[in-house]
């Protein structure tokens, strides 16, 4: 009896699986409370209608169409594990209908602003390669090891996007006290000012910034905003970080300008990835190498599974989730970020 | 007539000069406000009583007998901007006369704080090897390249030695949140709580740390007081970061225990500076390597300048020092720390 | 031409006005971005169909029947200015249209935070009976005017409702570095942990606090949820601090509480309001009055308008709604804060 | 045998008792360590000779002469309780011999900051004064009772004297993220800076400031340094808060300028303490009062006693003393704060 009283979960959640993003003793908690059926963006239409009609919620982000979407009649909410939103459901029907699709993307803000300071630090300090050149008996001691080394304390920094990544990137930011300055189009200027930061425009953040972290998603109108002439008007010798996606940048002006010395670089992000084994970015000195790398820490998988776990609380007790981020009728089809393959 | 007036300082300030700690603008203010008389440790005994007779300051750390303290009649602060105290003159004359001798070694605070983070960031997420796996075409994409990467949020973090670069390394942490013990003999627990951090035991922080940094300096009662015991008690994949003195570790124990593979390391200081061609450290896996620049900075080394000039200020006031650090009668002959010889 | 271009917006703004909300640049603004139709909540269904079809949005929270809303056919976002949300429109049909229900009602957590501090430390330190007792005649000079006197730093302090009132509390609060309880059962733990304070229980919050601010809005479910037993229940001398809506308490069980010594309280929420001029907590020794002013201050309401004009600039790019609070399903219809009638 | 070698202390802590600055458990610690001799500070120089040559500490402020003073061979440290230092001991002599002179004083920085702000929210919102009218029954609801009120929020703060209450004021005021600018002529620019504050002249800080705290002692220079034309030239509606020493301030051009409504003020501290019972400020409006109160908490007095236990600790291992205040040659004989009579 109670059996028939559990809610319903269709769970594909490709290229995730329920072990990477529930520990093991929350998976205990998740079979004990729901009703789990497990299946995949292929099969899910194929299933029986009383086990569609019964669904609350989904995990993964299955394509849907009118009709399938239609015969999960009690569905309450998606939960994106992937990350990115697509555009493969019809969003107008499923707003209408009042059912959540959420995204469990903030789990990386925190391991990607992480990596993203070190990179900064690695760059200022030429940390790696120092560790290189003393590797192979090249090292420059005390202060001749120092040319071109900033402080980042009360450095001007830039960060693009101010999204879960780019406040978390502030808040790493936080002990060195810099003079933060935020681009956001989407944001209104009231939620830079009050997390502590000044509101800018892009030129300003490209030409005043000692440190720019680019944090801003793919967008339908942002591919490739920063290009050749973005670069040229940074500062000398200014740390140009990239941890979103390649497609918001011009790869190959951000390349020339490394090689040119105007500026230093790190990415975790490239064109195309795996990278070709001949791409020229492997031996440019001035930039500094990550293979999208920055998020994918277990811990940071085992908290989707969290984030999960506590908004599917909140929507059993008729409450709305809160952990997860909303897909917004009005932004969701502008996503172009691609999802990834791999975790 | 005014030139009589102006006070006069001895500067012999070797390994730093006037020049790296002074930008020509306040060097300019320096020689405008007081009459400079740019000695040498060793010619300074020979100068002429009557210069003697009017030194006020002295900027620089030479050795000092009674006879030639007794002529320096008018002495009121020895700048020593080198920064590690040495025993070289006779402390009870100096504190009976109330001069006071203070050091700028503050400034190196903010630079090797910088620098440790960037050193921590780097061992824990391996940014320095993954760039150099890039680069060799061996790299691992995503979740693969993340073998052993933790998060520093939320990590429980130990600092050793709690002066300028404790503090200084505290701030930097800020925003990840750490939990934070931190052991140091000479303070009062008072001051580390209202640091927020947790007042502990050096067997506490080495054991229940996953980050550890040592900022200890050396005294007559600390040498190798980090020894094979200490490393092997740390957890397992923890992180160990030397930015003070090497002397204050065992250091083959130390490689030992990296080499072993139970923890990682990171250190900016060695037995023997520069170090040997072919010392065993330079190829050990999991050891990242830094040639005593930690604080050399330019940016550190105007600051000194700066001190010495803002403390002057508030001495000629009739008050005492405040941002220069003074030696302390209890413990200014306990002080082991090696001066550098190069900037 | 350019007439017929600008967006519509229908204003009923009662019991606000255009002009307290909005500074007259902001109203000039306004007027020359949009077509103002300054109506009340009575005329509004009255005004021609050309006229609602047109409006893209309404400031103010006026009664909407279906057919009334279907004429609304180009309709956005409805700001409401009061900032209590009321049942009075078919939420169903709103937002299956995707029409946005906002609250400005943000803008009173500031003042509201500042002034609950400011009772806090009034009752901790008793500032205000001790300026009366001085006026009087008969102060009690040094500790011994100290009796009872308390310390907030490191405290322990519990939070009742964690919306955007609570949030601020905490914010005035850091400083004191209190040990933080908060309950909210509409939030997962999460938010309130990554907000570096403790979930609690609403007992324990009640039971381990030295001071208890309760910024709760009613709900259909919560009304009178703190009454004898929960007084009872505090610590001896703890503060009870009610900031939000009279109705979650037990007023009269509040007022025995005080009475009988057992805890000291402060209050801007009143069971009626005006009170009558005899209620007896007008003469309650340990009980500290405001009668209902904590948000309403000039500032407060001009904000609301810089939201409404910042939120309207984000829709008309096609963006969300962002400064203002958006009504939810699963929750508009459980408020139950009444609205106020005077600003 | 142990008897004889445990360190002798000379305790003569008037107005202070060793009651109650200790704990019982904290005393019974103390006497176990050391030999505590009860004395005055009138008997103090009639000791035996033996006695006074085995003292290590005397807590209490006694009046000491050359020949005394001689007698104390073993002497390394005055611990001062009351915690203002006064010119009644050859400090010549005292620092020559490298005996430390300490004050406790900084237990009182944490209560006196938090009612300082208390006093600054009640100025503000009136708190003080509609909890009066409201038991009058002439309250004012809403909107109406907030004529005058300000937030602190953003506001521009200023605060006179940077020691440790200066300190503990800027500590408190965080939350309110001000725009803080802090005069101290005894410190360099640095450390208000690094306090992240601006330093200001006193002319700054007084027309530029919303709300001014005065946190600075008495000394030979700055008697009555706040005069008619300084308060004449704070901004209208501006608050003052005194919490240091009447002293500094000319109390009759405070009391014209807040009786003329341009300032509003808070003082703890009076020419006269007890003030005459018919002192004019007593019955003037915008005028918050407290009778000296402001530090006398029973834990400020308690952790005096863990500051001289946990610094004669210290002193004990040979180091110098941390938590308490150290006089200076150049500045102890400049202080001029009146000692209290009473706690």
């Amino acid at each position: 009896m109670q059996e028939i009283e559990r809610p319903l979960v269709l769970c594909c959640p490709l290229p995730r699986t329920l072990e990477l993003i529930f520990t093991p003793g929350r998976l205990a908690d998740l079979r004990a409370r729901y009703r789990l059926v497990e299946t995949t963006d292929a099969a899910l239409p194929g299933l029986d209608d009383a086990v569609l009609a019964q669904a609350r919620y989904v995990i993964g982000q299955p394509p849907l169409d009118h009709a399938t979407l239609a015969r999960l009649s009690a569905l309450r909410c998606i939960f994106n594990v992937e990350s990115n939103l697509i555009n493969n459901m019809p969003y107008d029907q499923v707003f209408a209908r009042g059912i959540h699709v959420v995204t469990t993307g903030a789990v990386f803000a925190e391991p990607v602003a992480e990596i993203g300071l070190g990179f900064a630090l690695s760059l200022l300090r030429n940390i790696h390669g120092a560790d290189a050149d003393f590797r192979a008996g090249r090292e420059a001691w005390g202060g001749e090891g120092n040319r071109g080394a900033r402080l980042l304390t009360g450095a001007e920094v830039g960060i693009i996007g101010f999204g879960d990544l780019g406040r978390a990137m502030a808040r790493v930011l936080q002990g060195f006290r810099p003079r933060l300055r935020i681009h956001d189009p989407w944001l209104p200027e009231a939620r830079i000012v009050e997390a502590g930061a000044e509101p800018a425009t892009l030129e300003a953040v490209m030409t005043q910034s000692d440190v720019v972290f680019v944090t801003a998603a793919v967008t339908s109108e942002n591919r490739g905003f920063l290009g050749a002439e973005a670069f040229a008007a940074m500062r000398a010798g200014a740390a140009f970080i990239l941890l979103s996606r390649a497609d918001v940048v011009d790869f190959p002006a951000l390349m020339a300008a490394v090689a040119s010395g105007h500026i230093v670089a790190a990415s975790d992000v490239y064109p195309d990835e795996p990278l070709a084994p001949d791409h020229p970015v492997r031996s440019l000195p001035g930039f500094l190498l990550s293979a999208h790398r920055a998020g994918a820490l277990d811990v940071a998988f085992q908290r989707m599974g969290e984030m999960v776990w506590q908004d599917m609380g909140l929507l059993d007790k008729g409450l709305p989730p809160n952990l997860c981020k909303r897909a917004e009728r009005e932004t969701v089809a502008r996503m172009r970020s691609r999802p990834v393959s791999v975790n």
